[in-house]
């Protein structure tokens, strides 16, 4: 049996794998994408303290390193049931079931969608999540960007000098960013601003050509090739229901020792309620998770295994 | 004035800066001993995510080349004398008073004492708290070295490399160490184990070249001319005393945001009650202590300058 099975490869879940291997545990990290996470999708990160300056995928892809190195186990497979409450814990993928000793839970966030029709029809063909991953398929066509944030901002600005239009769809009349990215975006000639608005049908035919925006009470029809969408994280918790427990808006409730309210389960990462998510505070997660996880398989060990330690 | 003085320049203290110093606060640090505290005198890191294998030297350049770049003031003297319960904050050094807005205390922890007669004439003549760092001064001679947990132990097989001979005084009849690094003792010829004992008597010239030893009972001399002494850390926050909330054991209190009783004041990395003590929580105090410092400070801005953002 695996000592600890970690859900997801972010900065949360490599770190707890890492101290976990250090440990001498048997580590095997399930991961639905890419590893890295959230920090994979980031073009660059000056904000991890070590690095001056460095790529999302550079900082993930020497974590990832740093852990397989150890002998860490992946399997980059989605998960999708699980059974935490007994002594043996259960955690299942499409194609393979693992059990374990203990599972600490770094799955992240997932985006916020916009819940309109075209969305899910028109995603990889048209609709996009990710501006710096998907920008460079619209270079010279009209897209739109959704959101009033410092990404929305930061991908309007980015998606500006490659693309001929943006339109920049915001809920609100006012932007949630930083002064000087509003500055830059008040100085692109070829960005319009649509406040109080929103996008209420995407229509296309093998891909978006058009979509419908309610602005201010008034409808319009742009044409556009491209809609990205940039209105934040919500959690991805779902298939944890009814046995770890969370909050309201579906985030875990632990501890600070990351622990959860199943004996050998714990969160760890953006997932857990907590007020600042970031890189150094999900690999502290990690830590403090995976240390927590190993006191917890270290006494099943004591149990079964009595020593005479004085 | 400025807007936050962070005290200390290890990982809590840097990551502190990095956040401040990146949202446009002004900062200084103020440091009494080299930048990167403990992680300065770790010979060899592994456990950092993002580095494969770092000197702990090294990764404490990083961290404060990364800041120095953006700015930071930093001022290497020893904080005597603070007041922080008013508006403005007074941090005094031995040559200098500071004034600021915010304080985010990151002081770490001290080396503990053995406080035993010799030990303080002989700091820096043969009595030393840090192998790494001195070890070399002893090259061919007999030492002593004083703990029984990893630290000790590890430092214990790293003089046994230089010197001639090296005894081990531990006080209790088992190590607190991972069992490999015990194995490792047991095949060094040149480390004699003293358990249950204890050094009750630094002796010397101008130098150290006996000490006075109890080992179950028994008074034995023994010649040596260097003692290193490795029985962990406890608390530095005297000067904080009846001003910042503090547990018994003299660690500073404070909820998940790392605030303090006092508003505007923060703790943050070793020296503040938590369970795990690593390089990655101390960074991630800093980020989290910092971001409130920035709400704080930014709070006190609204409130001297009203703006009419809606």
């Amino acid at each position: 049996m695996i000592d600890v099975i970690i859900i997801g490869a972010g900065p949360a879940g490599l770190t707890a794998a890492l101290y976990a291997l250090r440990y001498g545990l048997s580590v095997t990290v399930l991961e639905k994408d890419m590893y890295g996470g959230q920090m994979s999708l980031t073009s660059s990160i000056e904000n991890y303290p070590g690095f001056k300056k460095t790529q999302g995928t550079d900082l993930a892809a020497y974590m990832y390193g740093q852990v397989s190195n150890l002998g860490c186990k992946f399997v980059f497979e989605k998960v999708i049931e699980v059974g935490l409450k007994g002594d043996t814990k259960c955690v299942r993928t499409e194609k393979h079931e693992f059990y374990s000793k203990s599972v600490i839970i770094a799955n992240g966030l997932k985006r916020r969608k916009l819940n309109v029709s075209g969305e899910d029809e028109f995603y990889g063909k048209g609709v996009s999540y990710c501006a710096t991953c998907d920008g460079a398929f619209f270079k010279g066509k009209d897209v739109a960007i959704v959101g009033g944030g410092n990404v929305a901002l930061e991908d309007a600005i980015f998606l500006s000098n490659i693309c001929r239009k943006v339109y920049l769809i915001v809920r609100k009349n006012v932007f949630r960013a930083e002064q000087y990215i509003i500055d830059t975006i008040n100085q692109k000639e070829n960005i319009e601003k649509l406040m109080e608005s929103k996008i209420t049908k995407i229509s296309g035919n093998k891909l978006i050509n058009n979509i419908t925006v309610d602005c201010r009470g008034k409808i319009y029809d742009l044409d556009v090739n491209g809609v990205f969408i940039a209105i934040g994280y919500e959690p991805n918790n779902e298939i944890f229901e009814n046995q770890v427990s969370m909050d309201n808006s579906g985030y875990f409730i632990s501890d600070d020792s990351c622990k959860t309210n199943i004996p050998g389960v714990y969160v760890a990462g953006d997932c857990r309620k907590k007020d600042l998510r970031q890189i150094v505070t999900a690999t502290s997660d990690g830590a403090i998770a995976s240390n927590q996880a190993i006191k917890y398989v270290s006494s099943l060990s004591r149990f079964l295994q009595p020593t005479t330690v004085s």
